[in-house]
């Protein structure tokens, strides 16, 4: 994926498209229910533009043009060819993740897992001593981990200034207490990796806690 | 999707395929067993016409042509060029819910979460400053929302007389105890939507509650 | 389904189709692990014959020649042109369900909620007044229905015994503890179906029992 | 599948071939989340040599040349025409136990229900009257089965070593606390269906114990 260079329609569809195939393999895995959740890619770092899933579609049967192209503040960011759909309202916290964490991709989903382990955790899910660790970057063994839990917002500055605030560079993924879980990677299957193994721990929280 | 204009047999079959394919979703989710629920389509307004799954059938399995047309009571209503087939007993509930609320269409489904929160929650199920109450169009903060929950019967008078007293104008759902969930929204997709979030939100109040 | 007449070859091939089509459709619900249940189905009344599953295959993945053809105890019957591959051997205890109920197809399978069911209420599963139960020829309202529970065996005519003695004609299944569902009905899909709700059913009693 | 005669790399990727497709299937059950688990199949008996799913890819996602090929203690082993794949750093185990037990084909998974098991049962997890055991080459009926519980390593002659010490001949299982399942059988059908018919039991195990 080329992140510099002329932001072409091209380049955006071609997102759109990895946007739409990742996009239907998590709500296969029912954590998208409804028009819920979205998923982002960088796609140019200077200045920061993200390709992000277009609004109020279903995320099982998008299409390589269901997608929109925000600045760092998840405003709309004109590019020749692409028709301006609306973003998620949810943009400007995606792109305040790709700025914080210099990370490729970001998923944000509804999983259950994720809002009932943020009821029960509040101030964060401890996780130590799993190998599934593994799969977002941690240690099997004797590393301390929080998956931290933020307050949920309507406003995205608000959002990402709590998210900003817990997050713990070490660990790519955040809970939105009452909302969902942000995920994120160097690139889309990544991020989507990471999403899984998350949930896959958060379940696993929840049923040894 | 017209709804004025004379209604023929081809809006019936289309409106039948719109139905097979938003009832296949649903059964793929589990909330259809045997050849339970069923789904319907407001084709005509005035006089109220609504094309509705045929009964008898495995909901993940239908065609175009398995779909009935009723009318305000549910009554078999004909259309010439339409075979005559058996509309589900619950076809005046739908007719029901339409001409209550101005819905274009009506999803009913044996979910399993839909019932024992209807058993655990006689009264309405209560829910509030959740993300997901969003994709049924109320708000994430502040907003106190009830999922009526009314009592089971065979008789579709009863019964629609019953949803007609607790249901809330905001609210595009209600769960039928011992029976199953009804959900609605101004198109199919929309339906299948509700239906998707109030699933997930009674699931989310069975593990939190 | 013809079940008098010559029984050729393609008749018992044309029962295979349906065998591994209905096969698939459970399987793709968890219910078959590994190479586990069965499916048969009457293609001869007069002297009785079914066609079964074949022994040891993964049953998502079964063809119209994985049958095997069986008389009244489970023995394999000769058809000309059917190669004898093994029936499983529960075999017997489908034929005998076959000859007590009049049923045309008999379902086995391993449903987790089935033996979990059968481990809680080890005299019988108590339902009444919920919809669902119409979906196994029940009534939705004041009807006391109990799935009987009976105890495991390898001796298919003790099985069949049990079964007999246990077994109320107005319900189509009986749950063998610690092993899995038996479930039956006219024809095959009807018998699907029939599993379908008595397993949502078995679910929903875990739930609120 | 021929172990015998030259390792050719048709040979590698006939066995690539079928190691993708029941990735695929356990993929699909959940139990691969992220880039989790490997499965291995046994390509020459003397020397030691397995064909193993290539570390760091989705399993639900492989072809035929995503596959290296190790010998006896996960070392990489030179085959003419296959690109030298990093194997998963577990081929070492998967390798101890082709060795320790004669079996053609191993399958590791990160099944929650094992890692959940393995928290509840340190010492094993007994089983016994139960049809199902029978899927894994037990008795149905009076036979004590055990599946062991071994702690997690990251150093694979550790892990192989507890494995050897705890294993029992007659049970083609063990859980690897904290991480996840080893399962193992003839074949790689085999070896997937005994991966089944054990999550099953553990499952059962969970909802009864």
């Amino acid at each position: 994926m080329t992140v510099s260079g002329p932001l072409t329609a091209e380049r955006v569809f071609e997102s759109g498209a990895r946007l739409a195939a990742e996009s239907a393999k998590l709500a296969g895995l029912g954590w998208m229910r409804g028009t819920s959740g979205n998923l982002s890619e960088v796609v140019c770092r200077d200045p920061l533009r993200l390709a992000v899933t277009a609004s109020g579609l279903d995320k099982g049967e998008l299409s390589a043009s269901d997608v929109a192209v925000v600045g760092p503040a998840g405003e709309a960011a004109h590019v020749r060819g692409v028709a301006p759909l609306t973003p998620s309202a949810e943009a400007g916290l995606h792109a305040r993740v790709a700025d914080l964490t210099g990370a490729g991709a970001v998923v944000h989903v509804h999983a259950l897992n994720a809002v009932i382990a943020g009821d029960r955790w509040p101030k964060g899910v401890r996780l130590r001593d799993v190998e599934m660790l593994k799969g977002i970057g941690r240690l099997a063994h004797d590393d301390e981990v929080v998956i931290p839990v933020i307050r949920n917002s309507q406003d995205m500055a608000d959002l990402g200034d709590r998210l900003e605030a817990a997050h713990d560079p070490r660990t790519p993924a955040v809970i939105v207490a009452s909302h969902g879980l942000y995920a994120w990677g160097a690139d889309l299957v990544r991020a989507r990796h990471v999403t899984e193994c998350v949930e896959w721990l958060l379940a696993y929280a929840l049923a040894v806690g």
